[in-house]
């Protein structure tokens, strides 16, 4: 599913393989999640494999729990890269349920792929199957 | 209030006025607010307004509803400057009150300051006063 956001003159909507291709050409993004009903925003380090997103859990045992949880638990994760002056560049935005990757042999190979160089990270990945892709590309001029 | 997060060697703590200041020195940032209960992010231009902040409200009617409501809306807001190669920069996020400025004098001058290049922007002005302000810097080499 690819969300619709709403566009000025000038923006382009990003296809969902844009947009996933995109996330996977810049190192870092923002996780968002709810912690004690107050909005939680952090730059982490991320790599996608298989088109789902790979991330090392922050600092803070929240996310893990939540994510840790039977139904696991819906994360937005934001990454872009912008030049404020020129004004270009793109924004994508995935949105899906996040899982614990619980079983040390499948966790090893990401937690070597994601140095925690931007955060404190835990030892615990996080996957992401994003459901909701939504990107826009600012277009030169525009 | 400043949040204390966890940070590694490398990482140095921003005091509350220095995080203001580096937040004040980049033209845009992420607002994240929830819809539905799902976690919304988007980029954002802002400026910031005798230390509070101020942002035209996105495309989509949501976050003026929530902010215009009669107790107000908790936002979280995140902007940084990061050099994914050099492993420098910094992160601040800082979360608040978000309100709706309603008398169109006072939102005017925000208007024609706010030039919503980065999203579609409404005629609605938000401002937030920042209760908790965490930042981080990436020391050179850490």
């Amino acid at each position: 599913m690819t969300e619709v956001t709403s566009l000025r003159p000038g923006m382009r909507q990003l296809a969902r393989s844009e947009a996933l291709w995109r996330l996977s050409s810049v190192p870092f993004g923002r996780v968002v999640l709810t912690k004690h009903a107050l909005p939680v925003i952090r730059p982490v380090s991320h790599i996608l494999d298989g088109g789902r997103l790979i991330i090392r859990s922050p600092g803070g045992a929240a996310i893990v729990h939540s994510a840790a949880s039977e139904h696991g638990s819906v994360l937005a994760y934001q990454a872009d890269d912008i030049d404020a002056q020129a004004r270009t560049g793109w924004s994508v935005v995935v949105t899906g349920l996040a899982e614990l990757v619980g079983d040390p042999d499948e966790a090893e190979p990401y937690l070597r792929a994601l140095d925690p160089w931007l955060s404190v990270g835990t030892g615990h990945i996080i996957r992401l199957e994003p459901e909701i892709v939504a990107g826009f590309e600012l277009l030169p001029g525009g």
